[in-house]
């Protein structure tokens, strides 16, 4: 941590921020500039400390923390990427990983259809919300246990692994029990006692940015479900929130870059969400595997006229074929397959 | 709802429109222009809908939404100025309520303390956390349960209603035992599940305003406390994120005036959380009240050097004095008291 | 344009709206809804119109525009796709065309070298900047007048044509005479006198995206060249600002797509600017091809160590030349060569 | 500067940067820890360098600036607040200062009108857009050359000073002959030629912040006119781009504290474009007085409805006189007068 004190500051006060430093157990670096004091203050420890213990002393100007607040999801802290496995699917290796299949669970034949479709056309995972977290409480919130129910009988006749959305503590072990990942959604990144409850369910997790927060908060938060001794955490980037109002979110395609040097986890890259519109999904599909995502979780809709929820960004069946074989040359020009 | 057809759409494209709407018992009325066509769909009811059942429709340009998607936090549902109750304390009546103590409850001394403080200065209602969400799970995440009996004891002692915040829906119905108003958190805003729960609590609520979240989505984030029949919702602006880092975030003092055009319901400014640094926090303040905030919510600590979260914005109990004694002729100026 | 009125709006109110609208030849229709009234206000050229004249009327909610501000960028007005030539170099063709070279042109030594480099890993253009639009006035400003006699000796020397910004209208007439595209900064894009200069030069120009413009901003901000008659605008997307701070801007990747369905100019990626990192560029390359870009503006500098200006986000020679055969892959992928 | 070293760097990395450092006349100080090295690299003139000379460098991780990159427009330069003068009036003094008058100049009688109404509510200094700088060419770009002339003619008849925008260079020796006060627009604030032609030009500039800069870029661009010796800058905040979509802009209020503490220049708030809307002005108004700020610049035009240019965000004259008699008492809360 760095602690630049302002022009004119005493020697009492320099000394100060010192002794604080000390009572915690750490190391003073002193730099008496002609204009400033910049105080370096180093430990093994100083990514936990807040800022504010030395910010809120007299004379100080400023604090700048060196250290990333994340550790457990941070690269330093395991080299290797990781690969995490579902039921024979993995995540993060050579082979990119497509999850499909519509934002909703609505019905029996709905998610059949959609299983067959995805299938079908090269994904390996169904997605499908039981529980669906809506801005309005006058919106369609899931099938709830009954979509539950659904998924598991489709996972079974089609044999995919299925994902789909938590949404409160209270329903994790349940879910656990009936889905193959749990899917945190962007709203809830940072709903830290439902990190902490999917981390101690130790199955598999995709955890979605919050769709206003920083890579380094993303990976802080990835840290509440590694705590827990659960490192089946996969990322999923699906856009961020900014003053651009041609799409729902804008997909911060140099997230990938950025995670991939700054982590080890494996990062999927969700271009439905980000788009809003199905005519965008593909070029950000593509742009996506370009730039290095292990993987994609994409709407696909047997019929998005009558979808219930989310129609006009989910794919048709034809167009989610076209896409997966224009993908493939893109994923060999990058090493990969898919 | 309009929706821009496609310059060239075909009359068959045009006119699945019209059925799609007129199968849902709305209203349609074409505008058939040289150029395009738009076509108006009306009802009472077009709030609720997605916009995507049109978007998908071949031929469409873009849906663009009239009605405003909240409805029971509207101030077309309920004009007159709500005021909510709390022990004999009114917010949103002609007196400023100034909810008033430390971030994170420490000690039994360190809270009847921020107690004796804060109510000698002139706030009415003390706030401490005692289930704190931290973005790092290595970080002090609050005293939980006996952070709860402490909030209790000193009520008790002071006669001061407490105000905390709740993190899960495990924790609703213990916490609305022990506090007089729980409060959702900007990180938990869209935590639909969440709301629901302290909705049916039936206590009063201050909802802070997600930090990425429009006015639009955090009226319909109240709706769903509304909806389950509590009235007692108090809107609590604290900062949104921007792209400027000389705070920790960036007041939107506009929403002040926008709300009360948008809704009824009474409305508090944190001015502690969007500075992120105590020498700001006046200025704030005093811009809040200006701009018509029925109250404000600050950390105040009896020794910010010493706190355990957020040192750095909460004000010593003489700075503290000091700005409710400055807020006082600010407060007259807009024809209110404090 | 629609006007919705307010919930108790009266009759007259209704009326001078539709009064304003006639008054200004345009042809109204009335939705009187049980709840609102709103008013379609039609016409082929609404676009043009400030919305600011009905909501400023009595009785008035909001006002929504449908048409589109920006017209001769639009593909409305040119559906098939643009091509500029430069010098026999085409630009939005079915090859992508990289311009490539350093930020600052800082000696002849420097400039020649780096025009050897990238014209040897298949680079068409070579860029420069002579005038250096700085944040602060104490840093390097260009060489400016003899910056742009050595970008003109390194034309002629390897026959490649020349890119440089152009950041005040009296510096167009000469810049003009020795470059062979014009452009206009991020800074800039809605510098609209310069615009217009440029318009009038007749020379092509890129016109890179303003870092807080929607879109929408940009298209209409290339009107004002394309209005003067000169239609060789090539778009530029170099990252937007938002609030992720481990990149320098945020690369806009769903721009892409949005401009190719928006309109009919060809559309180049900056990833140098929006990375500004070195490390990061490649990634955000690929990714730019196989979104759909026509080309690249990339920094290559000799020695990007001893570089006055962005030293960080330059490539080396060696990593530009692996940067180019690993495009090369996903060009084809997509349908195009490079 | 703090150059953060990547774990596991070499000696040889660590040193190439204190030889580095060393090489350009600065002081190194090694913090070397147990898991990594931090360099400080000191000296008075570290604001000017730019971050990329270390971070180009092998093994490092990130470099940190610990001075501001201005230097002239900051309180450490000069303590004392600063009071522009123009024609007797005081910006920056212990009376607030209130400039208004309509968006665009539109004809003699709207002008002499306007200044009627503003000069009687109190206002000091009448505002009027000769030269209009619109997103769209095809909207009225001001009366130029006859604007001008009806500003002086104006200023002479009610003895009031003259505030109008410059766009470009070439307009500035003209515009200074005419005006009191030479206003850069929110689209020019990086527009560094131009700011160097208003330094020279040596009247008072208010210089508005760009929408989606910085503070810290704000004063930056402030050095650009102090540099050329013009010390007559009065800073304009005036709303940022953010997500929020019921306001133009957000006003970013906090602005005026931390302005406050970096810098000794004046700081007026201009409530009118941050808002859209006229219905949002008083509020805004009312808290950039209360927040300490020096003056405002309000838009006001005799009949709204007939203005040129953003009626909806003018006041008619009675709003206009309300609003100033309601600021009075507020004034007098923070000590000044109006």
């Amino acid at each position: 941590m760095i602690v630049e004190m302002r022009r004119g500051a005493s020697r009492e006060e320099i000394d100060a921020v010192a002794e604080r430093a000390k009572s915690l157990g750490l190391d003073v670096q002193m730099n008496l500039g002609t204009d400033k004091t910049v105080v370096a203050i180093l430990g093994s420890n100083t990514g936990k400390l807040q800022t504010d213990i030395f910010g809120v002393l007299p004379g100080v100007e400023s604090v700048t923390r060196i250290m990333k607040p994340y550790k457990l999801a941070s690269r330093e802290f395991h080299n290797a990427d990781a690969v995490v496995k579902v039921n024979g699917v993995e995540i993060g290796g050579k082979r990119i990983t497509v999850m499909a299949g519509p934002c909703a669970v609505e019905s029996e034949s709905q998610l059949s259809k959609s299983a067959e479709i995805v299938k079908a056309a090269g994904a390996k995972i169904l997605r499908g919300g039981a529980f669906k977290p809506r801005t309005s409480p006058f919106s369609f919130q899931g099938l709830k246990k009954e979509g539950l129910e659904l998924l598991r009988r489709v996972h079974r006749e089609y044999g995919m692994p299925v994902i789909s959305e938590v949404t409160d503590t209270q329903e994790v072990q349940e879910m656990s029990e009936y889905c193959d990942i749990l899917q945190v959604g962007s709203r809830n990144m940072q709903n830290f006692v439902l990190l902490s409850a999917v981390g101690r369910a130790g199955c598999p997790v995709v955890l979605k940015r919050g769709f206003s927060c920083t890579v380094t908060e993303w990976l802080t938060a990835a840290d509440y479900i590694l705590a827990e001794g659960n490192n089946q955490v996969i990322l999923c980037e699906r856009g961020i929130r900014t003053f651009e109002d041609s799409t729902r979110f804008s997909l911060d395609i140099s997230s990938i870059p950025v995670i991939k040097r700054a982590s080890y986890l494996p990062l999927i890259v969700d271009p439905s969400h980000a788009a809003g519109h199905y005519a965008l999904v593909p070029a950000l599909a593509k742009a996506a595997i370009a730039a290095g995502a292990d993987g994609l979780l994409i709407e696909v809709h047997p019929n998005p006229k009558e979808a219930l929820v989310d129609g006009l960004q989910s794919l048709t069946p034809s167009d989610f074929g076209r896409l997966m074989r224009e993908l493939k040359p893109i994923a060999e020009a990058v090493g990969r397959t898919i």
